[in-house]
């Protein structure tokens, strides 16, 4: 496969430096290993390498979604994939799903979920700040998931437009607020799905969860652990991150 | 929505309990707490209430795909949703996605990913016992999802004969023997996924992708923590499923 | 060394079955591999086997502090070794030291700490019920430690006696209660130490500990996980522990 | 308690900030909140705060055992304190024991053992380096164990000299090598006890120590989480220690 003008393309110079850039001509890429001509990607094939002008070898790979919500607004916290996987899969969610989801923040959630409802499923992203809103469209173009999120502005603490939807994903401050709203717009069997920092919230939103009659309220943690493999040394990694946040699941009966 | 004579339903009797039958005339769902007359959910609306002839309610659910893929053989050793979630997102594996996978075992990892590949994706599924692969034809057609499924009598130590898939997914005792098919298999970015239940394993299996060039080689293992949650007495599960198996992940160059 | 009449032993089948029994004239004990005659492990030396009438093998072990421990009141609730464990070191605790300690229980964690702070310390070890003091001092005696617990009926939300002690350490529901107490007690830089199965008692505790200006204040989980180890096929133990209680540990300015 | 001319003491600014310091007139602390006149200590009660030059305050605190261990030759890698807690309580080890330990490296296991064997036991500290032994000479009279350690050049994978002790700990690069010697040193029901950072070396451990007979061999890993606690707020800490090491435990029949 070949890498065409306006492609978004992954460089990988080693395991931790990867640069998610454009293939377009008289655009460069300035590297502590060089400049790379991002011009000359175009018509190179994935698996081939690139050089910047110090000969420092890149290989041009192609991103995956995963690969796009990582470099979605670098620096401000963004849900982890583990997290990301463990919601999508345990509420089902999947090819032809309609799911609500707030707040979109940097449009990470709501990317992978657009992913995963594709071709004819929806996801319907709403922010209570149209600049946030702004940043997440950009995000949502770059890694090629538009098409299936309606970005809308609105507190769903407040309302929720729609109705019979599959699931509700929240990643907001205050998920036990929206448990009613989810549950009118829940279609019966549907999935409400949390996540939230800290324990604090987890009570609160299951407590919430438990006075609204939703069944199957479990709330979990995924610990993600690393290893330093080597035959004969292997070790998992010293350092960790320890937490990222507890997944409340639960089910509208 | 309506359950139609032939659909399979989730019976709920509460968090613990719960049955995957199938409505249909006729048959009768034995229970600790009376008999439910599977011909009388024809016609139900999922979220509504049947009764048991000793007067017991039992929900009717809709069943989602991790909840057919938990019903699959049971009693056998069947693939954690929590590690097929983090294999499958992390790879990238969504609609359209075409897979090899093996070994077929019960079809539960195969169901998870027909799901996922769904409308226009394909998985290859290949064991070598074809009595197996009969159990995992049913399960798969139980779990709506056997037209995304090509199931293959063959053993991916000797032979893999699709060509440019997006993935090849491990689920066998000696992954290390497969990495030289795999990578014939696998598209330039493809992901090679495997789950074992030992660190060995776990090494020998890097070990081999390093030495065929795969790059991002990642070993990790997801342990999940479930929480007991009530206002002001929450904490972890006493007891929880320390282990199932390590994840590797690796890309194609 | 050799068995003594009245010396308590601990008779090893294998690595589960084990009992801790006291070598005495005319006692048996009654297991499902037959009958040991106890009063035939009197002049054996540790590291010998004994025999049951049907002839299967115990090997005879001189019991640590921690076997003593384990077998503390069998079915209740007992503070986890790897749990006092931590808390002693923690906190500085060893010979010499001087420590209140509440409630008492079965005596587990008092048996512990007069076993680390020997020969010349002591622990003062407080409880409510006159009946739990009994059957705490039944086991003391039996691990040999009693002349290091001084016993007390009595409430340490109301009132601790002592002043001066090196640290405080509780195992009781309400230990932020004890906070005001336990700091007059303490000597400064002493150690308030707490042991809470639910995360709402860390919160309550960690809070009165910073309004009583106490330092270093840490709150903890240790987490062990036991390992399944054979050449090549190594791998965490699949079921375990994932929950005892959070270990809270502070200092006193 | 007053500060004496020559005594240690912990100064400490914040949670994260604290010095291990002699009281010593003449000698300064210089920090980037100012300098300390450390001749200021003397006199000094342990509670109180000193100041620097420029006001900021600093309180006086004594050292614990555990203080001294984590001031041991800062930088390189020492025990945790963690890890040395389980394996000196699941062995059993308090006042009186005997210990033989290797290698000594900076002297932190030592020193901790030291504190748990006083008055009447003692340690006996191998290592193959004499320049490390001399580290560990003046971190052990530093943190005032020096008299219960026996410093000894000597490499046990060749020779352990001692016989009849309570236990020999371990954490050195080869374990399975000491095995047999560990054996001939230990008294029958004395504990074989090492730490290892990757887990082939547990897998080697483990085999040799079966096949000497040990029994009760438990490999297992402490993982300590710790919290941030606030009302309403708690989570654990993102960022933790993933691993340090392995703990393998054995008893000689």
């Amino acid at each position: 496969m070949e890498v065409r003008e306006g492609d978004y393309v992954l460089l990988r110079l080693d395991d931790k430096r990867k640069y998610l850039v454009r293939a377009e001509k008289g655009r460069m890429l300035h590297t502590h290993k060089g400049i790379v001509d991002l011009g000359s990607l175009v018509g190179a094939k994935y698996g081939d390498y690139v050089e910047s002008h110090l000969n420092a070898k890149f290989r041009v790979l192609k991103p995956t979604i995963v690969d796009f919500v990582r470099f979605f607004s670098r620096g401000t916290q963004v849900i982890y994939p583990k997290d990301a996987a463990l919601m999508i899969v345990l509420a089902g969610i999947g090819p032809g799903s309609r799911v609500v989801e707030a707040g979109t923040g940097s449009g990470a959630l709501a990317a992978l979920l657009a992913y995963y409802v594709r071709p004819d499923g929806v996801v319907y992203s709403y922010d209570v700040k149209e600049s946030v809103l702004e940043i997440a469209r950009r995000n949502l173009r770059k890694a090629g998931v538009a098409d299936w999120v309606v970005l809308k502005r609105g507190d769903v603490t407040e309302e929720i437009e729609e109705r019979g939807v599959d699931a509700v994903f929240l990643d907001l401050s205050t998920p036990w607020l929206v448990v009613k709203n989810a549950s009118d717009a829940l279609k019966s069997g549907g999935s409400f799905v949390s996540f939230s920092p800290t324990i604090n919230q987890v009570e609160k939103t299951v407590e919430e969860l438990r006075a609204h009659d939703f069944v199957d309220v479990v709330a979990i943690e995924a610990i993600v652990r690393r290893y330093r493999v080597k035959a004969g040394k292997t070790r998992p990694e010293m350092f960790m991150v320890g937490h990222t946040g507890y997944i409340v699941l639960a089910r509208k009966p």
